[in-house]
């Protein structure tokens, strides 16, 4: 294991986070907000860390797979306690790991909040928490990797560990291209909501929060009813810009080249109809309480949005619709958007190979001697990634297991455990009944806190990094 | 496909249904009861169209996979509608898709029962329903197939599509020698408990209702309170044998040969460490109700052997439990017990295959030229076995999600329609809430009691060939 250079990494993540926090520093001093010393304080400290760490060069820069994996869970680990640092110090939250939970909450982009009034909140800390989102979004390390001079080779492992989906495709033969490409679109469509928002009669502020919680699919809230309060053409808005960054982003690098083969695959296609299809179901479902089918389905379509790309805001409170929708709603939960977004969830192109790889399986069982591949969009793929995605559910099914039990000892009811869980690992953020969209997590004790800050880093770095963190065969020599 | 050999099979499965409902004639005759003559007229009915569909051997007798899982899925809706039969013309349910939801629920071993008042039933009914337990518990087919003479290549198809667990092993060379053996098993076993019940003060109707219902681990009572009202020896002998039938018959005939290496699995170790763990948390965790150490032990030894053998008699309703109790339940339900033996569930075998799995394929991420093999007891588990269980696993989920979402229609709450498929796909009998074991599933829609018709079915032939039998592939020439 090379300690020294992940060691270095780590360094170098702690002079990013300074740089990161300099947003709501900024904030805090044009505002004449006491939180500025907190805010100043923490990132001077990490600036002076990182600094102090990533004086010498290691001797061997080398990394494998493995220092891959535990690069990233580490990474996203310091990041998120020292996130926490001016929740606690500035007393807006005064438990550390009501802190943490927060934290941890704002850079998995879940958005599920301990706080249960943040209208009364500071506006640096309102930024704080929004900006976390938006760079949990797109990854940490990908945005270090787009500026560090790290060779091919290595940033690859770091990569493939961070980014979500199945399997990670270079957009152009270098990562660091690839990395500063992906950063490039991801401030560009941040910019066009936050444009749109402002046309929309948002104010600057509330249009800044809003169009970075959207990108990162966050959902945390600048108002105690999220987006219930807007009138319905920025609801629309926000709607759009929830499905655009749950698809895959290179997607739009296709499209920006005019290939719109390659730009619209069976994950997209297959991602829009499962979008429309819900709306319809659940504006129907909902028709008797709104009345009006505009309401409906501007309700309906807000809902599928916010939960698939696991954003989380809301506008209406889902947990008093009928059964049907809850229950839909639920499921989505766990579907997610599209790899390669900034997504949680287990997200579509997972579902296409798994039941591509059912559908050959039950094939197999009626002509044994029959050898198929299974392809997607034309390509074959690979016997490793359907294997690494059969995996990857027992995982998620044995995380969420033993999750449930956990939860249950708090002896609230089972959909409140099961959703909460549900919202955790797949980050979306609400969740039915006392964790629904008009409530919030702090209903639940320090160790079930805990259990769900576990599982909301596991669920945004697509479980392996973490469980790897925690796996004896890792450490061994 | 060979149409004219899975008619065959289909007219002997007549035949022999005609022999299983000799025990339910009987039972009327001797008690003098009016349903003598609708078993009585349905096992003629039964036994002249078969013996007149067997009267012409088909030419070719030739039977591949394809055809193996096709005269399984058939056989068993033949045999559940020809038993529902008597209870509709009987009159005891008036409904017919309420008679062959249980029929259903008694052939494939769940017990789950839309009868409000099972005491004013016919002793005849109510042998008749434990008497499908019996035989839906080891397999119909595995029954024909000891006194059918069928060549050895042929009678592997079906019984491999019949017999529970990821993978099925012959005991000696001959599978009809084997299915001989099993069945000798299952009747010493059975027998064992009924005089053990005998002995303990039971009657002999009651003893034989309770033996059979116990040894296809299916759970239709002959009380409506089910084994509440017994005393605790009762109680307890009944648990007993509950988890003496969830554990692989190959251990007892190993255990004959007193090859106790053999017949003490790791699955079978685990079933055991899992019982005795789950019902000393539920003890602990119930411990503030019964006040006495004694009950609390007793109620939850019987509950957790009830729930992983998955028969499903209960002697309290766990239902009303803390939340910590409620969710390990519901978490058993989908365990099950050991493959090879008359549960349902997913059984510890496939958990064992995952796990092992799981580790495996960490292992390889972190040491990625690591060439490793799945073992169990000392023997490498085929990678066809791990690729099937994975696969079980995807469809399991898949018919698990649209049963939830189709029940969801009747606008019942979550755990209700959670718990209610989860006990028809693992073949248990009664769920938490509006299906808890104080309740029944009369309170479903049709359409929903279709639903679980299909997942009760399809839980207890694992999947496989049920949803063959609705895949068009299946069908091509």
């Amino acid at each position: 294991m090379n300690y020294r250079m992940i060691g270095n990494i780590l360094g170098w993540l702690m002079i990013f986070e300074s740089l990161f926090l300099a947003v709501p520093t900024l904030t805090a001093a044009i505002c004449l907000e006491s939180t500025f010393f907190v805010f100043a304080g923490t990132a001077l400290f990490c600036l002076a860390a990182g600094l102090l760490i990533t004086r010498k060069k290691p001797p061997n820069i080398t990394l494998y797979s493995r220092e891959g994996f535990i690069i990233v869970a580490l990474s996203w680990i310091v990041l998120s306690l020292f996130g926490a640092v001016p929740y606690f110090l500035s007393g807006t939250i005064p438990s550390f790991i009501d802190a943490v939970f927060e934290s941890v909450s704002g850079f998995s982009t879940t958005g599920a909040t301990i706080i249960n009034d943040v209208e009364i909140l500071p506006k640096s800390i309102l930024i704080w928490r929004s900006f976390t989102h938006w760079v949990g979004g797109m990854g940490v390390l990908v945005f270090i990797m787009a500026f560090l001079p790290l060779s091919g080779g290595q940033n690859m492992h770091i990569m493939k560990a961070e980014s979500p989906g199945p399997s990670v495709g270079k957009l152009v033969p270098h990562v660091r291209t690839t990395a500063l490409l992906l950063y490039s679109m991801y401030l560009a469509l941040t910019l066009a909501e936050f444009i749109v928002l402002l046309i929309g009669g948002m104010d600057p502020f509330e249009a800044f929060n809003t169009a970075i919680a959207t990108a990162g699919t966050g959902g945390f809230g600048i108002k105690n009813s999220s987006m219930g309060g807007y009138p319905a053409h920025i609801q629309i808005i926000v709607t759009v810009f929830m499905l655009l960054f749950a698809i895959n982003f290179n997607s739009y690098f296709f499209l920006g080249r005019f290939k719109f083969k390659e730009a619209f695959t069976t994950e997209v296609i297959v991602f829009l109809l499962t979008v429309a299809l819900s709306s319809t179901v659940i504006a129907l479902n909902i028709h008797s309480i709104y009345q009006d089918w505009g309401d409906s389905f501007r309700h309906s379509t807000f809902t599928v949005a916010t939960i698939m790309s696991t954003t989380g805001f809301s506008t209406e409170d889902f947990n008093m619709w009928p059964e049907l929708s809850r229950a839909l709603i639920v499921m989505l939960m766990f579907v997610g958007g599209c790899a390669g977004s900034t997504c949680g969830g287990i997200k579509i192109s997972r579902f296409l190979i798994l039941f591509k790889g059912l559908k050959k399986e039950l094939d197999v069982l009626i002509h044994p001697k029959q050898v198929k591949k299974i392809k997607l969009d034309g390509h074959t793929v690979e016997h490793d990634v359907v294997r690494s995605v059969n995996v990857y559910m027992v995982c998620y099914v044995l995380v969420f297991a033993v999750s449930m039990l956990i939860l249950s000892f708090d002896n609230l009811d089972l959909i409140t455990n099961f959703t909460a869980v549900a919202s955790a690992v797949n980050n979306v953020g609400p969740g039915l009944e006392l964790v629904g969209p008009s409530s919030n997590f702090s209903i639940f004790s320090d160790p079930t806190k805990i259990i769900l800050i576990f599982d909301m880093l596991a669920g945004r770095l697509e479980l392996f990094p973490i469980l790897l963190l925690f796996s004896p065969n890792t450490w061994k020599k």
